[in-house]
């Protein structure tokens, strides 16, 4: 049986920490922002600006030209979007027909259900999700405080559910959407990708 | 660490076998009907009747007292209805204060609250819970058509639906109110039981 496993998760629940924990487990590939550097790759755009597409609104405008009409910004913005979304797409075909993984986020899920992916969904409740965040703060992020964390982390859902549905037609984190939904809350993760692991062993 | 694990569960969806394999793989007791009987057993209602009640909505008619006002009729369902919940809430205490157990659905999630049980969700798409019904029919349920039987399932979760949320002020099948969300429709129950229950060992 091929093991191809999607991960969609809730920003701060530790989804990440699973499945690459899950991927050690099982002793195949991980991918996650490997295929944020592909993308750039393949379409000539900064890895930085492909995140931003993808973590920002589907149609949200990215004024990297100047001098040119609204109208006309907002086209190359939706086109260049569009273009980020098709790379992904192939991107991610690729690498599953390639050899078994796991793969972190990125409508992946949708993207490979020719393939009927098992598909997991992380998710814990916000404080825990805030707790885990300021714990691992980058440097940039040192002066944040909890309020503006859990703002944070709410925007960057907003924003994956809204590109997720825009491109799937199907509600991001419902459950019927998925094999699995993991809350993370009150969970060990090591301990959760082990037992998992189990199911394609 | 107690085993305190509650289990809801979609009808059809494989749920109680879930529950009952996962009880056996962990050697521990396994409660769904039983409830159903001690309840009966403190209320003097039968069991049939305290089964409508519970899977009925929470202020449905039950007009088992004849030749009264309606208005009457309804406060005394009401109440009958509450003595129900209130003595499944005592009886399902109980159980949990005895001895590690798995509780098959009666908002044993929330009753149980201060256990802080593990709180499993089974469901599964809708043509293989008619699937899977129809292959387990009871004689009554024989002439059932595949359109009867789909019908007669989403009308016990719609009831159980209120039910839940009559009781506990949450949304059933919500996956924030569950430790685990399992999708059964590509799902070997026996497997994923023997699987999950590696969490608890």
């Amino acid at each position: 049986m091929r093991k191809i496993i999607t991960v969609g998760r809730q920003f701060g629940s530790g989804g990440r920490e699973l499945a690459r924990r899950l991927a050690e487990e099982l002793q195949i590939d991980y991918y996650d922002r490997e295929i944020l550097a592909e993308i750039a790759k393949h379409t000539e755009l900064s890895e930085e600006y492909v995140q931003n597409v993808i973590e920002c609104k589907p149609h949200h405008l990215y004024p990297i030209t100047v001098g040119q009409s609204i109208s006309y910004v907002n086209t190359y913005a939706f086109l260049q979007t569009q273009s980020v979304y098709t790379a992904q797409r192939d991107i991610i075909r690729d690498l599953a027909a390639k050899s078994d993984c796991v793969i972190v986020g990125r409508c992946a899920d949708y993207i490979l259900q020719d393939l009927n992916p098992y598909r997991i969904f992380v998710h814990a409740d916000i404080d825990s999700r805030v707790a885990r965040c300021m714990e691992r703060r980058s440097a940039q992020e040192a002066a944040m405080t909890e309020k503006e964390m859990k703002k944070q982390i709410l925007r960057l859902d907003k924003n994956r559910a809204k590109y997720y549905s825009f491109y799937t037609g199907q509600k991001w984190g419902d459950p019927a959407c998925y094999d699995l939904s993991i809350n993370t809350t009150n969970c060990n993760i090591k301990e959760m990708a082990a037992v998992i692991a189990k199911l394609f062993q």
